[in-house]
């Protein structure tokens, strides 16, 4: 494994829907794994092998990748921004029909593991409590997208740059969020232009609501900003 | 059941994810079912008896409700309207934490099946083709959701305008839609105001791309219609 500590079968059993998985289950499991590496901007997809599709999922080992949709005209809209434990495509594996709806693409250079669909369905065959821990995990999905939907549709612009500081800054020390990609990623993500995003923070810290340090946004007050443009 | 000639059980067999379970599975639902009744603009929750929640998900036998998010501010953004056939609620199920993110909504008069989530549990426990098209349902909510989020984000408004109107008129006879509902709830839908809905009928009209007769709107040339602000 890529430089880390964590043999495969580790890394695949901190997956909240793997957690608990039987020996048997997780040797089904790994033995299917490939691993991949993706350089900074190429589109990942499933591996091609001898010509034949091979479906599954993926794991982000190392490095970030954006899921987006790709509009007629060339738009993009960034859905999700993942990185190291972070999975994507598991829905596919229960659909007949694919969509090529979301795109993914590398932010960086990315080391991932695909987990083959034909594992993942022996394994539900053999045990209820891991088709009830992927059902939990496709569920919460539907929740994450339905907020998506109530907050570009019902949630000012400040509000939803607000929302995501305090998710972020929330789990550091501090409170304090530190910029790892480009801001125009996280402008997509909020779905407004890059500009505007600017915009509210120069607002945000004229109010001192946040305190800006090169790439460091601290918060010295998370009430106070929580209860902003509210 | 009230008026129509299906039982219980055959109404439920009828649900994509019900569909060739075994006679003990469905027994095992069908106990569990509460038929409920709603008046117009009633909310539906989960029912209440003797002081306890009782968790499950509905299937819309008569009438309609919408699926709705609400704002601080007492904003609406409808998600989905439903009709009879339509189940809601299912991802409810998989989830510890039950999140009232959507609100449900009767929108006219409407008689509902409830399912107990005990006996959904149940039957995964014992059948695993259950708990494949189970995930592959609410897999199929989250492509819906992300289709919703594509068309708020990268599509103009007269496009999701006419992603409307096709998509519900080539079901119908002489390509046609009749309005069945009002025009704000399909405009909370397409995430725009009643108003610029309206505009944009009128366009379209002058165009000759839809011919508006009372409720009845027709597409003379679907394909015309597909390729118009495209």
């Amino acid at each position: 494994m890529d430089g880390g500590s964590l043999s495969v079968q580790e890394f695949l059993g901190r997956l909240p829907f793997f957690e608990g998985l039987s020996s048997t289950g997780m040797k089904i499991i790994t033995r299917s794994v490939t691993q991949r590496f993706f350089q900074k901007g190429a589109l990942v997809q499933d591996i091609i092998e001898k010509g034949a599709p091979r479906e599954g999922f993926h794991v982000v080992v190392n490095g970030t990748v954006k899921l987006l949709c790709v509009a007629q005209n060339g738009g993009e809209k960034v859905i999700r921004a993942l990185g190291p434990g972070d999975s994507f495509g598991e829905e596919k594996l229960f659909l007949d029909k694919i969509d090529t709806l979301v795109t993914t693409q590398a932010t960086s250079h990315v080391f991932l593991l695909h987990v083959s669909r034909d594992s993942v369905l022996a394994v539900l065959q053999r045990d209820p409590a891991f088709a009830m821990r992927m059902l939990s995990h496709i569920s919460s999905r539907v929740y994450l997208l339905l907020k998506d939907i109530e907050a570009y549709t019902l949630k000012s612009a400040t509000q939803r740059v607000v929302d995501y500081f305090l998710k972020n800054a929330e789990r550091e020390e501090g409170n304090q969020y530190r910029f790892t990609t480009n801001k125009s990623l996280i402008a997509s993500l909020l779905n407004i232009t890059p500009e505007h995003f600017s915009r509210i923070m120069r607002e945000l810290a004229a109010e001192q609501l946040i305190l800006i340090d090169g790439r460091a946004v601290t918060i010295p007050d998370p009430e106070r900003l929580r209860t902003y443009d509210s």
